[in-house]
């Protein structure tokens, strides 16, 4: 039996007609999830922002496979179920190529000067600016999984310098090159024109790119952050971004919406956008059919996907 | 004996004493170029929005060679000159890649929203959005000298669908696949996603996407003008953003800069910048090195560089 985990606001699965020809399935919110939960052997979290599984942990009598229809699964992840035997999927690969995209869109617009030429726009000025080549310069990728991979491609097809930080340094990745150890972030900024924030959140990286090695990045550096907000020190980039020191494109925040007031609204050199660099439309139907396609693996008695390596809080390995 | 043709209002090149090492320099703005030009086998047209030797043209007893520094040469051709055996060249491929760098930026600013996002941003509106797939996406390409094909060829790299427009049909060519007629542009609008236009402004190109044109064009698709404004009946291309049907990065217009109260300044879907696409951080250091050069092969007896077919008013074949 399936329990497909859902929110008022949140869009049915387009394949809900096949995910219930397959399995039993019954639907629940966070508020009646506990009530549903006994019997279920399948937990699909449909509602990706739901951490409603923690408080009905006692009711998952029969979980044997939870599949969440988002790449983070930070949101999810709970003691219990990280010592449990319950396997846990993602949405691996659904997001690879748009994230890549709308950040090589980032990369774009800031070395091409978009924005303030917008502005300037907006004001009536006509105002003839110089701009950067794109080619030769040089991005860090922060995260090399299959949407830091993703990006390095892209990005190396339009001929940046690329190269990736993550916990295993080596000179041969097929993707980025070179890797650098990203427990020593500080000592690879120094020459990093754009710097691409894209790990998974754990307790490992959370605010990883803190006060000092913001400091550490050359005057005029650009952060792109498509992973989660909580990866960066959002007081210390703002004061960056605020010096002028800094510019930013930031798709994820601390806080999400980004409150009233906050100063990332209008500083310029901030550009926030509503966590949306890998909704590209029909985003939904294939997280749809992804769930689909894995439970008919699983009804067969097959591994429906990539495992979550659940103490490091991502999938691993390649 | 070389002349500058230069303005008060623009730099010198870079290299001056260079050229003055290889040759007898002297300096003319549009009102002393009558003065300075008899015995001058060679014009430097430095000044680029110059149109002074139509002017001067009784004094030009011994020109033998014109090089402009820029890629189109409208504004410095005209009968005389286009009937006489004077050798003109351009700036050739100094802008190609800057300037696909510059569409690519316009491509992808567009499909991923990011004039919109910012427009939410400085209203303090979090609105999430879906977005498109870049990939996938069809770009025609008008012009298929070296800039067209440098746009050609990035757009591929992301993986866009490219074909170009050009006055010779086939499908084989390397950089777009299929080249369809354009003269008959109306044809093969239907499909297209992006129209990027880069073709030389001469008789045959001026108004060449006139409001037939726009009108084949589906609803939803963008515009990217780097050519020259003169290519598009801008009357009616306002007309087709007023509506809310097409949108547009015109990065050059029919009379630049823009008119104060043109309502290009201000219409959603309108993106205006001041004839900047090709203009990265170094581009004159760039064009004065490449005269320079054309200059050694020409005091040594050599052909300085392609010449521009004055009649077509561009540099023709590969």
């Amino acid at each position: 039996m399936v329990v497909l985990l859902t929110a008022d606001d949140v869009p049915p699965p387009t394949d809900i007609d096949a995910i219930t020809a397959i399995a039993d399935v019954r639907t629940a919110t966070a508020d009646t999830l506990a009530d549903v939960l006994p019997g279920a052997d399948v937990l699909f979290v449909w509602d990706i922002f739901s951490g409603a599984l923690a408080d009905a942990w006692h009711a998952a009598d029969s979980l044997r496979w939870m599949h969440v229809a988002a790449a983070g699964v930070d949101a999810v992840l709970f003691d219990e179920l990280r010592d449990s035997d319950v396997l846990v999927t993602n949405a691996r690969g659904v997001f690879d190529e748009p994230i890549a995209e709308y950040v090589l869109a980032c990369v774009l617009a800031h070395d091409k000067l978009l924005h303030q030429t917008e502005e300037h726009r907006r004001l009536g000025q006509w105002a003839h600016r110089e701009t950067l080549r794109v080619s030769g310069r040089r991005a860090l990728v922060v995260g090399t999984g299959g949407i830091g991979r993703a990006i390095a491609r892209l990005l190396r097809a339009v001929r940046l310098d690329v190269s990736g930080a993550g916990r295993r340094p080596r000179d041969d990745d097929p993707d980025f090159g070179t890797v650098v150890d990203s427990a020593r972030l500080t000592d690879h900024l120094g020459d990093v024109d754009h710097l691409v924030m894209v790990a998974p959140l754990t307790e490992a990286t959370r605010g990883m790119l803190g006060a000092a090695e913001l400091a550490a990045l050359p005057d005029g550096a650009h952060v792109v952050n498509v992973g989660r907000g909580a990866l960066v020190d959002q007081s210390a980039l703002t004061a960056e971004i605020a010096s002028g020191r800094l510019a930013a494109h930031l798709d994820v925040l601390q806080t999400e919406p980004l409150p009233a007031g906050d100063p990332l609204w209008t500083l310029p050199g901030a550009h926030v956008s509503p966590h949306m660099s890998g909704d590209v439309i029909g985003w939904r139907d294939t997280l749809s059919r992804q769930f689909v396609d894995r439970l008919r693996v699983w009804v067969d008695g097959g591994v429906p996907g990539p495992a979550v390596d659940k103490q490091r809080g991502y999938v691993s390995g390649p």
